[in-house]
């Protein structure tokens, strides 16, 4: 005799498939939702189907907004002469809460990566030298990672950056190799952006 | 300024709701299903919702179910004269992996908890009773976790069926104590329903 229900078997195999969530956690998720009322269902519901249908993606920056372009970009009191190169939009976040960092940013959406068969065109690189031509930008600081996909990427956008006539820094490694950068905690992210260095 | 836009708060805040998962984990999960294309979200929400429409609590034995009452309930190969009780649906799925067991169950949805406030008559016993009084029962195997809310609702469920002149037994405590019945492997388990000691 089959273990669940079909709907519940259905979910469990859905859940299962977000980053972080085995079997466990999946079924610990499903039965809690079954248990809870309506209306809190209901409400996860309309977040998920909210994201999906109200965020898209910064036209400058590739930033997941709201509004287009995004509060960063379209703030006057943000440094327009500063774009500081990240990750991910998760990333951004971790460098906003150092409260230090004035400038706009730029998502590449992923790192190079030869082994999972990222190249160049598959980051926002394009987007970023389009920017270049038409603002004035006088420092890219590039916080990609500090893990070996990050360090490619960066060493990559330098290369590419560097010749335009840029300044071009590197967060500073006070970040512990090999870590995400997620992860940082505000103090270790700020001795970072100030330990930036020139590439 | 806000880090994130409004929508991906309420999704990350609406996804911390959820048991094991803490901000960290909801961060990355909403940035997930920003990323993931708008298909395998819609199977995600219409998952999260068909469980909430189509499941319901058995009205015999409240397992969680689509039909009702439910396959277990409702099987003639079972044997109805042997009720397994326990806490909430996840466990009969552990005990139902061991394909050994053949009676029926009684789902309580909880164990007693005087510090949660968790009493008598917040589990389903009243429809225990009910289901003893009409159905032709000979013994009831109390399969509540092997923890300290487990053994108070074993013992209080003895204490209330004895005196029916029902053979009450508990599963045999091959399962590691202070442990949770979800996490038991099949040869655990099997041990534990085949030690079962009559109280």
């Amino acid at each position: 005799m089959q273990e669940y229900s079909e709907p519940i078997i259905r979910l469990i195999d859905e859940l299962r498939r977000l980053p972080g969530i085995g079997q466990k956690s999946a079924q610990r998720i499903a039965f809690h939702l079954m248990r809870r009322d309506a209306e809190e269902t209901r409400k996860l519901v309309q977040a998920i189907t909210d994201v999906k249908e109200r965020i898209v993606s910064c036209s400058v920056c590739n930033n997941l907004t709201d509004v287009d372009p995004c509060r960063y970009c379209a703030s006057p009191a943000r440094d327009h002469s500063l774009i500081c190169v990240v990750e991910e939009p998760a990333n951004l976040v971790a460098i906003e809460r150092t409260r230090e960092y004035k400038g706009l940013y730029h998502i590449l959406h992923g790192a190079l990566s030869p082994i999972r068969g990222v190249g160049p065109e598959d980051l926002k690189i394009k987007s970023l030298l389009e920017r270049l031509r038409t603002a004035e930008v006088k420092e890219i600081i590039l916080a990609t990672n500090p893990n070996t996909e990050g360090e490619a990427t960066a060493t990559y956008l330098a290369r590419l950056l560097k010749p335009l006539g840029l300044r071009v820094s590197r967060i500073g490694m006070g970040l512990p190799v090999g870590s995400d950068l997620d992860f940082a905690d505000e103090v270790t992210m700020h001795r970072a952006l100030a330990n930036r260095r020139e590439l």
